[in-house]
């Protein structure tokens, strides 16, 4: 009787999938991953042999080049470049920056010039310093107290946030903002703690924006390290008058061609709908990008190649895209998603990876109500794999472009304590890859395309596909 | 209607327990930990001004005496040693080794003696070496094939165990009974391959036994680093017949006096009712100790520092215990459920964090069903800070021997890919930890033992507690 019971309770609660089945391929799927995983070399040779790939690079070139080479060995139905026009800034040589209490006495600090910032004059740019704790904090000060002056954004990360990204969004604005609203009370430059929630000595960049200010009201603009942050901060308080010193020659040249690089295998029954799984190609020039975003370059490439290994041949069709130019532009998102819109693909579902290779925590899903719930029916396949997060939140940058009505898109969740001690510094290098944790994100990642391409989505209320 | 029906529903599922005040002290905890923490700079006082803490060393005697010391800063009501006899080896020099493939040409390889293994004669040993893939293939190959030889275990952890910690149970006995196996046919020496998922040179120790083998049939034993099996295994291939060399000269002494380090706040309406939060204070030789067991030391101080500083006075009597002698001999673990069996203490709950200092992932509970599900009840109030794991499991080997009836043990369920890489070896070292990661996981021990203390647990059937 009890038994009959509990029989039927199992019965009522089965999904709708079969349960085994997918047990068994996602089991194969993790199993390869993580003893015959490629993703760890193809990603030693993205940092060590190719190094940092900002767009318009060198590197960058040759990161396509690489990438299609490797691509073409895994035996796809097709492989190609797309077209795409990229900006391409150059930060020149090494900055250098000083504080001076009195003549002669002075103090270096790290710095580097963020991502889009023009050069201060040829011998630097010298002038009293200024301590603020965000944007809003300008207005309160006024042009009387920052005019002629260089402004030092010194708001850190809240460390009390448990999603280091959560940290992050509530202090990014002073880095991309700060110069432009700084120069509307006549500063000549402005200076941005890193966002890093350790303090340590890498300056971090990032992109950041003039928004339409015409060329003359723009003013140069870098980040120092946290350490750096630190000891200008106190040094200020016991001398507000001491003198900030820094230069730097970065330059914005013409754009210039570079490419998206993409994959992908044809669907067995439904060719015409693509699954997604993409990550960016380019990355900041600090480091050598492998945790952004060459982890997650890997990683999407490492999906198809799990397909495969593993003999699965998928429904729809599935396509790996390696987007150009997220840091500092994101045309390569746009021009993917123009594109797909001219030729009427129909774009099912998107995944990017672009939080890290750290060990996967599970997804966010940008999708409707129906479908995170349509997902989440999929958790308990995952708890072996200890992924237990499907929250609602952004897909990532590079899919985003694609959104309109029906698709549904999501982003890997790393686990994000470390992340921004790398992030757009000289310290995102390959020593700071786990192997395992990169081939358990790429496992995860192919789950989730095998349960979406098996599957399916649920279809927009009132659509008719 | 609707919503009537809503308020219903959530009122019916509501739990027992205050959540809004669970919530806020849970959440104080964590912003205390993450903005006021001490831990780190604990850790980085074990680590790098005391070191490895192998029981029975000058190391392990300064972490005693500092840590009893830290604790008498933070207002706690009582603070004490206990008495416990440890035993004492020592390493000596650093052991060597080599391979030889004719007289003459040879190949260094990086070892470490296995804790507690007799050494090799003076000059050390040298005979032929014969690879086996565990203890099974001992009795295959016989007196016959092994006899005056030296036998090298060589089967990897199962790179597709998702937990590190399932892959090291899998391949641990190779070094816990691989001498005293080997000896019985003839063996003169073991190498094991060390327990590690990575490749790389670092040869990791830990404890051996030669069960109740007299003194002349004792062999010595000693790791091999992950790189130096592949190679030697890769050599072995190509020549059978190589000739290995290895010296070690440890040594086993008399045990000698050491402590535990124990302090508690009284609590206030069940004194007699003890919470325990307890890790281990000694270490391997090799690294300086600070994921085994250093980050677990400073993380169960730092629950008791968390409660004084929110302000949270415990009606259950709130007790950390640092224990001496985990790694190769438990003999505090012992003496502490000893001592508290003679003074008929009741220890109704007892948490040990000694997995390393990742990123927390959940607890392993060892206690009643109804316990668990007791426990997991809780489950939601820990979401927020992305720990989702409450599994059956062991909770720690210092506090196992506290088991009896009606006691729940508990262990931290860090994030596990790492570990392996550091875990007793000269990589385990404070450059290693991350400070966020360390704070969550004390934040995340000081919530379950505020749920405990607040809510209780629940007594074993028929018990009248």
């Amino acid at each position: 009787m009890r038994i009959a019971l509990l029989l039927a309770f199992l019965w009522a609660s089965t999904p709708f999938y079969s349960q085994t089945g997918d047990e068994k391929q996602i089991k194969a799927l993790y199993d390869t991953a993580l003893s015959q995983g490629k993703a760890y070399d193809w990603l030693n040779h993205l940092s060590n042999q190719i190094g940092g790939r900002l767009s318009g690079s060198v590197q960058a070139q040759q990161a396509v080049e690489y990438t299609k080479g490797q691509l073409e060995t895994l035996g796809l139905d097709r492989v190609w470049l797309q077209e795409v026009m990229v900006p391409k800034w150059v930060r020149g040589t090494s900055e250098f920056a000083y504080f001076e209490t009195k003549p002669g006495f002075t103090t270096n600090l790290d710095i580097a010039a963020l991502g889009g910032s023009v050069p201060t004059p040829l011998g630097g740019l010298k002038a009293g310093i200024v301590e603020v704790q965000g944007l809003e904090e300008l207005e309160t000060l006024g042009r009387e107290k920052l005019e002629g002056k260089i402004v030092f954004f010194n708001r850190p990360m809240d460390p009390t946030a448990i999603n280091a990204f959560e940290a992050y969004s509530g202090a990014v604005d002073q880095r991309y903002s700060g110069a432009q609203e700084a120069a509307r009370y006549g500063a000549l430059g402005v200076i941005v703690r890193s966002l890093n929630l350790r303090l340590d000595d890498f300056p971090h960049t990032g992109s950041m924006s003039y928004g339409d200010a015409p060329a003359s009201q723009r003013i140069p603009a870098a980040a120092i390290s946290t350490k750096g942050a630190e000891l200008l901060s106190t040094s200020l308080r016991l001398d507000p008058n001491i003198k900030f010193h820094f230069r730097q020659n970065c330059r914005q040249f013409d754009d210039v061609m570079s490419h998206n690089v993409i994959g992908e295998i044809k669907g067995s029954t439904h060719p015409e709908e693509i699954v997604l799984v993409g990550a960016h190609l380019d990355s900041w020039d600090l480091g050598d990008g492998s945790h952004d975003d060459g982890a997650g370059v890997v990683q999407a490439m490492e999906v198809l190649r799990l397909f495969k290994l593993t003999g699965h041949r998928p429904k729809r069709t599935l396509r790996v895209v390696l987007f150009m130019n997220e840091e500092n532009g994101l045309r390569g998102g746009l021009q993917y998603a123009k594109v797909a819109k001219a030729q009427n693909e129909t774009h099912l579902f998107a995944l990017e990876s672009d939080a890290g290779g750290f060990t996967p925590r599970g997804f966010s899903i940008d999708g409707s109500n129906e479908n995170l719930e349509h997902i989440r029916s999929w958790k308990s396949l995952f708890e072996p794999y200890l992924v237990h997060v499907f929250e609602k939140g952004g897909g990532g940058a590079d899919i985003a472009p694609l959104k309109d009505g029906p698709i549904v898109l999501a982003g890997l969740v790393p686990d994000s304590q470390r992340y921004f001690e790398h992030h757009h510094s000289e310290n995102d290098t390959f020593a700071h890859i786990n192997k395992r944790e990169l081939e358990l994100g790429a496992a995860a990642m192919a789950s989730l395309i095998y349960l979406v391409d098996t599957h399916g989505t649920l279809p927009a209320k009132g659509s008719r596909r």
